[in-house]
């Protein structure tokens, strides 16, 4: 049997000669990249079930429907999943529910996507015991989502034991959560609560915004859709604001402060708790985008081999695409990076995970670390995953343009990301605040967190093995931005300027700096997880593919390698040279390293991607579909008919 | 009268500050945009004539229809525009007709837009006299695009005086071009035209599609629409396969080729004719890109004005986001971009201009320069524009991800064109054939064409001044880029590999050097336009915009600054902080700079860069116009609402 699972009588054959030459089990891979045998085999049951389900699946391609049409269409498919899913699955198994989600419904969203990612979880851990029972029970019979309104108060009245909610201003109105648009019933709300005119902070309420059987909106509540969006269209993204709305005094969430009838309030004893949430949804953003990516190299780099263009030599036979440099230039790196990406995803969870146990402990020492960690990955992931995918779509010519590929979904999808959820410049600021402090220290002589102890040493004279080598690289690069950022800023300060001015005066290079800090760590992680891997022929692949990735991070950050002679010209071509020798080993395997993702066509959504390479016909079938060619097109009859044959 | 035109009773306050700012006239600054006074006096003139004409405009945004509704909205107000057009303008010449549909239009297109463009200049240049007579005087009658099917036969049948045009296989369907999904009715076909047997390469033929009174199509074409795309959804791209199908052998285009009745082929004088319209189209190009980055720096840079968010000290007042370093870091180059670009593109006009003019007198002399100077232009401003367009949207934080922002719209447009009109990787391949020859001239000692005599001479000791320093680093770093791939290759060729081979192997450094080489063009094009400026005022802004432009374009390459000790790290440090120092410059200037793109709110088509900066409650009456707005949303009557009240 051949090492490549994916091959099927009847495939195009350049695809087949592809898969031939594969020199790793792609199962074994496969694992790899899922998080382990068991969970590839978990996903693998979980396709079988549903399509056994064929009426989770529509034979029209969303492309071809208004957005009216595919939001009526996810939510067929959310509510027959409601009703059948405990017979195959466990929704609220992260597993399972990802691996359903992203075959059902895509990766455009559903009207109550953050239902059971946000707003079950916050119920859980934000109500009090008697609260968690009243609403619990009630939870499958209201819809809701999570959001935060800093500029809406929620004031406290003694005499009807009610908040009243309100929102100041127009520029107030809280905008974009998802499901507000149309779906939600209640909402989580976190708002400024006033007692007796004193603002005690942020605390979460749970507010009733729309009746949950008519779903029209509640008296002294404004809410509504926003509108389209670059991408996530399946997604009803809303405002909200509200006009001196009442809610009972038992509708704040009261596990950790509570307001008693008379208006007393009491603190809560770790403040600190809501910080886990938000670390547990940027790990879960690194796998969405890991995976985002993947999809986006499979359909290419299955496209590139199918497709034959030019000849390097004239007259000789037309290559595939594959074959030429520059084409597994905008590829390889962006391959590679699926691996480094899912290995920091998990890295970062297993982090989150036993800080929570930790915090549960009172011990927030690591919290800090983990927060400034999970800044500078949010940020480099979302960014280098949106590039990597574009650049996959432009190595697809005319095709990638079109919705066939679902290129431009995955473009506008994975790039949203650098946005939500903490927009990356924010983001990178934050890390370099963290870095500053350890810069500070490291100039001190003081004990350094593990994250950042390199900044306390210097550059070894010993260098090491090959990959020993290109990490002593990313530390003297991360380490020299760093302190170049911390001793500009310091220089400022002597002459007077006050610490956040001269922070702000150099922020451009703090960016800089934390960027390099991340890619440290991504690099330190996929070098750790190659070590680990037993079975030798996947070991060999990982190898290159993280030789590959250390080497190409290397070169984009290369002006900081010449500089003060730290590497000569010719050590930085060497390291050049390994990218291009790395892409020539990589270049058999790469049609079985994509096979190896194991996302099946029904998922991929793409008619560039096919696992059996019949691309042309399938697109033509496709444009079929298209509603602009239906007889009597408005346009046509209305406006064309007329211009032309009436002159 | 302030020196600002743009401030208006009621607007934003922070706006109106802002513009009370400027150093320079806003209407002389506007001249140097659009191409000199008389141009952006023209442009106010159609403007006001098109307020005049309110059924041209629509009230509800595009965003809010669907893809057929946008096709009847742009085919209503295209048949406008042809009965009423020749009132007020005059649609063949370029300004005038480029006014009109960016007003009225929009950047996504309309069905015919390529039937002026290419279409009838097209005949013009490719059909006989007789032939342009019986065909332009029935051309207001069809409506037509261009294509190149190379795939796709013609083949001459003496015996009925026809050519049998045929698409071999499913894979040589013409997929793409405008206008042929559903609204053309006629083609001018690129086919091989093939005698007894014999292929004598592509030439022109007028084929008719459709049936000019149905629009149904002609029996043995198949032809239609080919779905949704990335962007540009108002185009019809189509996709068209023939069977057999006989046109008569006058429908051959026979300027410069013929084939007579009898089938004797004549050869055609000028062979090279073709190149120029593609020459025209390359440079029509770069104008566009300059005016979406424009459109997206209005947008952007008056938002950050608008939008205060943060403290940069804790406890002082939020801050104008553009006084974020960082913010300005992401605007400040794409604004030096649009004048970078926009006078590449007049450069390169006037430069076909006058190789048509020579090209006419037989002389083909400058032809491959200019033609492979226009390739990487295409390559390097597509890329650069769609990368700053992203920048400004990732710049506005969330609603800069909403179609409000008409940012999303901005980047798909622009980042279509990295592909159409030649792949911008197979552009800096063509460049890179040419650099190569121009190396090897260089190594021989040969005479050197303009363009690339800097290939044959050393580093200069004298520096000059502050441009010609900086000049020259660009000549370094392409001089540098160019030799390495040159020599490397040749290395390879010792070796026994052959050129085309060496070359391949080579690709990715070409691409590189490619790049270097079109962007030392554009900084010297930069350099030169500022030194013509009379206008003192003018002249010190746009001598800090390029000052911005050239620093920062080298630091982009600067890993080629420091290698082999060209510059020290303290002189790259120096063009580094002349960025931060013009950012700084250019603040105050910002968004007087933008006004001076004179684009107005309706073209703008922008809630967040409306010119009054009343941002947000024009956000909220957006949204409202939203279709999920409306009651009785089938996705909720028919699936929530079971859903939430059932259990």
């Amino acid at each position: 049997m051949p090492l490549n699972k994916y091959i099927q009588d009847g495939d195009n054959q350049d695809l087949t000669d592809e898969r031939f030459k594969a020199t790793f089990d792609t199962d074994a891979l496969g694992a790899v990249f899922h998080g382990g045998e068991d969970a590839l085999k978990r996903v693998r049951e979980i396709r079988d079930e549903l399509t056994k389900r064929g009426h989770l699946f529509d034979a029209l391609p969303a492309a071809h429907r208004t957005r009216a049409e595919r939001m009526e269409d996810v939510s067929r498919k959310l509510k027959n999943l409601m009703e059948n899913v405990s017979e195959f699955a466990d929704f609220s198994n992260n597993l399972d529910m990802l691996a359903i989600i992203r075959d059902v419904m895509g990766i455009e969203g559903f009207p109550l996507a953050l239902h059971n990612l946000m707003f079950v979880p916050t119920i859980q851990n934000q109500a009090d015991d008697e609260q968690t029972l009243a609403t619990l029970s009630e939870i499958n019979r209201i819809t809701g989502t999570n959001l935060s309104a800093i500029e809406t108060t929620a004031t406290y009245d003694k005499s009807t034991e009610e908040f009243i909610i309100h929102t100041p201003t127009t520029t107030a109105t809280k905008w974009w959560p998802g499901g507000l648009g149309t779906s939600c019933t209640h909402v989580i709300l976190v708002a400024n609560l006033i007692i007796d005119s004193k603002n005690y902070g942020l605390h979460p309420f749970f507010v009733p915004i729309r009746d949950r059987n008519s779903y029209s909106q509640m008296s002294g509540v404004r809410v509504g859709d926003i509108g389209t969006k670059m991408g996530v269209n399946c997604v009803d993204n809303g405002f909200l604001a509200f006009d001196n709305y009442r809610i009972p005094r038992r509708n704040m969430l009261m596990k950790h402060s509570k307001v008693s009838k008379e208006g007393v309030y009491t603190a809560p004893s770790h403040p600190k708790v809501g910080y886990t949430t938000m670390l547990y949804m940027r790990s879960e953003m690194l796998t969405h985008q890991s995976y985002y990516l993947a999809m986006a190299m499979a359909i290419s780099i299955r496209y590139s081999a199918v497709r034959r263009q030019g000849e390097i030599k004239p007259g000789t036979q037309e290559v595939q695409i594959l074959d030429y440099q520059t084409q597994q230039y905008r590829l390889f790196p962006g391959l590679a990076r699926c691996f480094a990406f899912v290995t920091a995803a998990a890295t970062v969870r297993q982090m989150t995970e036993s800080c929570i146990k930790e915090l549960s402990h009172g011990n927030s020492d690591v919290l800090a670390d983990l927060h400034a960690l999970s800044c500078g990955l949010k940020a480099v992931v979302t960014h280098q995953s949106s590039q990597s995918i574009d650049q996959a779509r432009q190595a697809c010519g005319g095709h990638g343009y079109s919705d066939a590929s679902y290129l431009p979904t995955l473009y506008t999808c994975s790039v949203g990301a650098c946005t939500y959820e903490g927009e990356n410049m924010v983001m990178l600021l934050q890390l370099s605040k963290y870095l500053m402090k350890a810069a500070a220290k490291a100039e001190a002589g003081a004990e350094m967190a593990p994250l950042v102890a390199y900044l306390a040493v210097s550059d070894p004279i010993e260098n090491g093995d090959k990959f020993g080598k290109l990490l002593n690289h990313f530390e003297h690069i991360a380490r020299h931005r760093v302190m170049h950022a911390y001793h500009q800023m310091i220089e400022e300060e002597k002459h007077g300027i006050e610490r956040d001015y001269a922070f702000a005066n150099h922020s451009v290079d703090w960016t800089k700096a934390a960027r390099a800090h991340t890619k440290l760590f991504m690099a330190r992680g996929f070098v750790k997880k190659v070590q680990e891997i037993q079975n030798e022929a996947v070991h060999d692949v990982l190898n290159t593919l993280a030789e590959l990735y250390l080497s190409y991070e290397l070169i984009e950050m290369s002006s900081d390698l010449t500089a003060n002679g730290y590497l000569s010209e010719t050590e930085v071509q060497t390291i050049r040279h390994q990218i291009y020798d790395c892409m020539r080993k990589i270049r058999p395997n790469a049609v079985s390293i994509v096979d190896s993702f194991d996302i099946c066509d029904r998922e991929l959504r793409s008619v560039l991607g096919r696992r059996d390479g019949h691309v042309y016909e399938n697109l033509y079938k496709w444009a079929q579909m298209s509603p602009l060619n239906q007889k009597n097109l408005p346009h046509v009859e209305k406006y064309l008919k007329p211009m032309t044959s009436k002159l």
